[in-house]
């Protein structure tokens, strides 16, 4: 009899927003007449920029002929979209890459999801807590993270880079006697906390790494919300080529958490025991991925027109707005908070050391609003909050009002 | 350091399309006067239907409007699609399935390349011989397959079956010596033979299955190419919901080989060791993908309005009809061949027993057409050519004439 992957059962159960829609649920019953307001999952509101809009016309309008017909596409995607990322790299961070060094994918997810499996089964993972959670959970369900304590909310074999107040929420380097990961999760700007690494730290992993022989995978996912002079792209750090993976989206640059569309930057240089890492990934997508979807590549490429550039820019500004706009009033009500500089993300400390999950009860039944407690995140956002700066500006100001009613002095 | 995964270094190159590539190059130089014609790779090339452009074009205007804006969609499909794909297959074939057993995706390509995540990593792998590589190497990346043997082109723990002239290209039942596959691959209508099981067969390796406690991955992605009187689902089997995955898609239903979109069928009482199946699989989509392109959806909704299916079935019968021309014209050569019936690939065999390659070699040279080698699907595809039936009737019709100069009587 055909047996199942028995990582799989060691997975607890997603509860994080299960245990939140069914808490909305409730609220809904009791309140049929006050509308929420989430600030909760990580998902844009802006629709597309109007030069996505037309370009996605155009390419529908080009499936309707025959002459111009895109069927089957190179799996690594098209040429005349990784030339357009190569450029971009070069404008905004001054970082030569080569198209061919250019995976387009379906969204980083998938990428960072599905990249643990270019490795030993036995590959030992580092990943920051708070973290988010396909890569630990990718990682479990290959059987690298050992077994799930429930109570400690930690995998046994996990090694894990505590994200805290009193370390600016950053991953340290690990001592001298700690144990060595092979492979090193890291996310700049990151979610959950909205905290950026500056260049220092991120030279000493890229030191670190290099040392060692550990591949860092670096999600850059929310890269286009950095505003402080601060590295674009691990690239920009001298040796990054040969120790780091750099995973980029379109969802949160251009607002294709829809439309689907992502890709991966793997150096040539990059290789282990004398095989090149964009050689093995080329072999597991042209195997078991059939390219993103052609309209999707058409609109990636709009992204990079002039007059694309400057709709997306006004759409994270729109953003930044909102960030701002809760900083600014979070604060003057006294609460503790980072992140929404660089990031569309704010990491609140709960009042008073509260548990996560009683502040989102008491902000949802007090004030309507809906966030992401941070212990859903793992151990060490407990007495934290995620809001995100994703909403419309009208529901960002109501809900700001809302918690002032409920919280305020 | 951190080690890669030994099982790729297992894979031989994929030397197939690579191999056939440098060969119409090689061509091309020297006869820059005479464009070649192929009837190759397995992409259509008729235009997407009216229906479907039209549908688009809403999908994408509805992209443009705050109101209308479709961000992070379920993992899993919309339910407006997920419903009208079993609505289809009640109408199609009479199988009765429910919304929530179907997991939209990317494609096929993905889903079967996938899917073994979720089995035990001993479970044995039973393949048809020709076969659709990604079900082979997507094991072999998973270690599952042994080691490589150049020589006999077979793996050394595969379970094959062969699908030859004398068992009219269908895989046969193991016998009760033979060792027990746990997953087992069946694609019909079959890529690359072109053959179609009857319903006892299916019965056969249904009640197999049951019997053994096995798991058939039912690959049914040319079902729309069905025109005699056969199961066009493993689900009109009884019995089949207890041990059947089926991957179906709209590549081949609809043109969608460019926009990327297809679906599993995991049946609610399909479970191993007390664990549902599409419990397992909707953790894993949840974990390592993000949906598919919400454009894509739409389309594929448009598939099933009435407009839509019309549509569809005439460009499905405008590629029938290049089947039906060339079984004729190759038969009236002398040619012997099967397939092109229930399926758009004609799977001819070389004459005089010539191998596959020398074969591609004489028709590349003397015809100027493109084909597919038989060996390159598996040692039992030697000696056998494989022809699509996706081309244009003009290259098709064309094709046939240069044939006939250069091999008929």
């Amino acid at each position: 009899m055909i047996q199942i992957n028995q990582n799989y059962t060691k997975l607890p159960g997603n509860y994080l927003f299960a245990d939140i829609s069914r808490k909305i649920s409730l609220y809904q019953q009791r309140h049929p007449d006050k509308p929420l307001i989430r600030l909760g999952i990580g998902d844009v509101t802006r629709p597309l920029a109007p030069a996505i809009i037309s370009q996605l016309h155009q390419a529908v309008d080009e499936q309707a002929e025959t002459a111009t017909f895109k069927g089957y596409g190179p799996e690594q995607g098209y040429a005349f979209l990784r030339e357009k990322i190569a450029k971009d790299y070069q404008n905004r961070c001054g970082v030569k890459i080569q198209a061919d060094e250019i995976f387009v994918s379906d969204g980083s997810k998938c990428d960072t999801g599905n990249f643990g499996e270019l490795f030993a089964d036995d590959t030992k993972v580092a990943v920051c807590d708070p973290v988010y959670p396909v890569y630990v959970d990718s990682n479990a369900m290959a059987g690298r993270a050992g077994t799930y304590n429930q109570k400690t909310g930690r995998w046994s074999q996990l090694n894990y880079l505590p994200c805290l107040e009193d370390n600016d929420f950053l991953p340290q380097i690990p001592g001298p006697a700690e144990p060595v990961p092979d492979l090193i999760y890291l996310c700049f700007p990151n979610n959950p906390t909205g905290a950026m690494a500056g260049r220092e730290l991120l030279e000493d992993w890229v030191a670190y790494a290099r040392e060692h022989g550990s591949l860092i995978l670096y999600d850059a996912a929310y890269a286009a919300f950095i505003r402080e002079d601060l590295p674009l792209s691990i690239f920009e750090i001298e040796g990054a080529r040969s120790c780091a993976v750099e995973f980029c989206s379109f969802s949160k640059l251009a607002g294709f958490t829809g439309i689907r569309l992502g890709y991966a930057v793997i150096p040539d240089e990059l290789a282990f025991q004398g095989v090149q890492l964009n050689a093995l990934w080329s072999r597991r997508q042209t195997t078991k991925f059939n390219g993103a979807c052609c309209l999707a590549q058409s609109a990636g490429a709009a992204v990079f027109s002039e007059a694309g550039q400057q709709q997306i820019k006004d759409a994270i500004r729109y953003y930044q707005e909102n960030a701002d706009l809760m900083i600014q009033a979070l604060s003057e009500m006294g609460f503790k908070l980072s992140g929404g500089v660089n990031a569309p993300y704010i990491w609140l400390k709960t009042p008073d050391n509260m548990p996560s999950w009683d502040f989102f009860d008491l902000l949802l039944n007090e004030a309507g609003v809906v966030g992401t407690p941070g212990s859903g995140f793992g151990p060490c956002g407990e007495g934290y909050f995620r809001l995100t700066a994703f909403g419309t500006h009208e529901h960002t100001a109501q809900a700001i009002d809302r918690i002032k009613q409920s919280f305020g002095q």
